[in-house]
């Protein structure tokens, strides 16, 4: 194995927890590979089955360090016992090798929870965080095709403290990984009045107005549920209770819809004439809005970026996982919240330094 | 006029508040009017504009009565000032008509707030109701099309007993409402396993295993957002907070789709000819998840029914918050519900009879 360290990203990449296994988990990265000839990766489990799956691509092994890991994280496994327990899966080499310094990002399609807490304690917050938070893109009506939303798991509570930080870290994030120099920024509530809502988003709502301009964001204020997909914001902040319903209830909804659209289409002998004749079109609307296609969430406030990629991701979602990561490690977007994060209110500076690097990386 | 009292149900309208204007509410009761001979109205609101309006109809002017208002509650105006000030408007007499025993449920498209507001104070709440709800309608898999969902709005807090209550509440409503025997009852969570989420939820998922069999519901323990539309559910318990982010989600994510399903069937020459072969069944599968069509957001207990019908609801809309207004007050729903409310843990005997009840109205 060569391997031009210096010039590739390394992604550290977990092959062993998704639904479809390391083969689904391999194809995605010889998808990604052969777009991105910068990218490197570190491969974690099983060595034998890992060796064969890399050997179908050409060139694949070249850019593939694989190491070996006895055990797998499963979905039913509790996070608990998996920190005291996992220092064999896969998950935790995968996050070591950020730990140690070996890659710069950590993808896995595995157990949400328990790569949450090892990341946590292998990887620790960031100093200056409270709370790390879950970042999701959201289909929108933004020429990007996303808003950012988060918290959408990480931790059932916020306060107001927490959220001006969600506020902070989702606005990077939407520069760094969007490319948007002035983030729009909106607060999830019941209503858009000020009086409106609980007391913990009436004084966020305060922190947030006076860090704005500061921070280079726009502030849009209180946003509804309804705003969610709208192109009036780019980052949308709440807690990680609020934001897990709403990200299950867009899936959902979409779930449901697809459906009775399938039924529609089955309908009548016209209908299904209509479903050949409309095919590229509807193909390209499912795919905006499949959340496999703009996969990934990625936990920010830690010692390290890890995204965690959706458990049935194919190999086209695992490569738009992996593609997000590489562009995140790239462009050293951990690094950059660090410093904001450290800087507290951030310095214009500072500000102006992240977006031309941004704006370079597009 | 002539309206034979006591054979008809009388549903107390508020004609004025809708986006659309008294023309669209006249012209949804024209519809129901014709499709329930036992219906009566209280129509209230401008009453020279209201006369000619449902002079326009053959018939109608026989079982409506028109009550005059001088003012109107509009959507900007703060609750509290309704409250204070509002003695003179048509959402109040529409409200003051069941507490006067002349209706038996309200119905109103005006502003939300004011609505709640309102009905609180001049309804009052049942006897033992800490915290009233408001339950809507959610389209789903189910046989019946529809989950119910509570609480969407009344309140951003509910404690562990509050959501017991809502359970019973929203159980009551299905069985009466959706005529479901043995309503299936599910708490809103971020996820399924019993060890997760807030405390509340823990407390309020062993209060609701302990009251499942007394109260005849299937408590099918935690959902999570991707739930809300599925077949495994008929209530969906939440606090008024989540329940409002995650029904406005719904909203903004099909709105999303619509939009984007409009673009594709406009695409190109193929595909602008399919819009027209599959016209039929996307009709048919668009009102189905139009919330105009499915339209009623009930607050549940309170001294009296009140339906809020969306803003913008138009004629048909009017006219389905109206037939579900009353076929909730035909089969005497409040009564049942205070009395479910009033005995705790309901007796056996008390759910037997309202099933029975339930059944013969189907």
């Amino acid at each position: 194995m060569t391997m031009d360290a210096p010039k590739r990203t390394i992604v550290s990449v977990d092959a062993m927890g998704g639904d479809l296994g390391p083969a689904a988990v391999v194809a995605g990265l010889a998808l990604s590979a052969d777009k991105n000839p910068e990218i490197g990766f570190i491969l974690h489990g099983n060595k034998s089955e890992l060796e064969q799956l890399v050997a179908r691509t050409e060139g694949l092994s070249d850019v593939c360090e694989i190491r070996h890991a006895d055990e797998v994280v499963t979905m039913d496994d509790k996070p608990s016992q998996v920190m005291r327990n996992g220092q064999k899966t896969s998950m935790w080499s995968a996050i070591d090798a950020v730990r140690d310094g070996d890659a710069e990002v950590v993808v896995s399609c595995g157990n949400t929870g328990a790569l949450m807490l090892l990341s946590m304690v292998r990887l620790r917050k960031l100093p200056g965080v409270n709370r790390p938070a879950i970042a999701c893109l959201w289909p929108s009506h933004n020429p990007s095709g996303f808003n950012v939303m988060l918290d959408v798991g990480a931790d059932v509570r916020a306060d107001e403290d927490d959220l001006l930080q969600y506020a902070m870290m989702g606005a990077s994030y939407a520069r760094n990984g969007l490319g948007i120099a002035r983030p729009r920024v909106g607060l999830l509530n019941v209503g858009t009045e000020e009086h409106k809502g609980r007391s913990e988003l009436k004084a966020a709502h305060e922190l947030i107005t006076n860090a704005a301009d500061g921070a280079q964001i726009d502030f849009v204020g209180f946003i509804e549920g309804v705003d969610l997909p709208s192109d009036r914001v780019d980052v949308i902040v709440t807690d990680g209770f609020t934001g897990n319903v709403a990200l299950k209830t867009g899936e959902g909804t979409a779930k449901l819809i697809s459906g009775l659209l399938r039924e529609a289409f089955g309908a009548t002998f016209l209908s299904k004439l209509a479903a050949v004749l409309a095919m590229g079109p509807l193909k390209r609307m499912g795919q905006r809005v499949d959340p496999s296609r703009n996969n990934g969430g990625v936990f920010l406030g830690l010692n390290g970026t890890v995204v965690k990629s959706h458990g049935s991701a194919d190999a086209t979602g695992i490569s738009a996982a992996v593609r997000l990561a590489f562009q995140l490690a790239k462009g050293g977007f951990n690094q950059k919240l660090a410093a904001r994060v450290a800087s507290g209110d951030a310095s214009r500076q500072d500000v102006a330094t992240e977006c031309r690097q941004g704006e370079q990386q597009e």
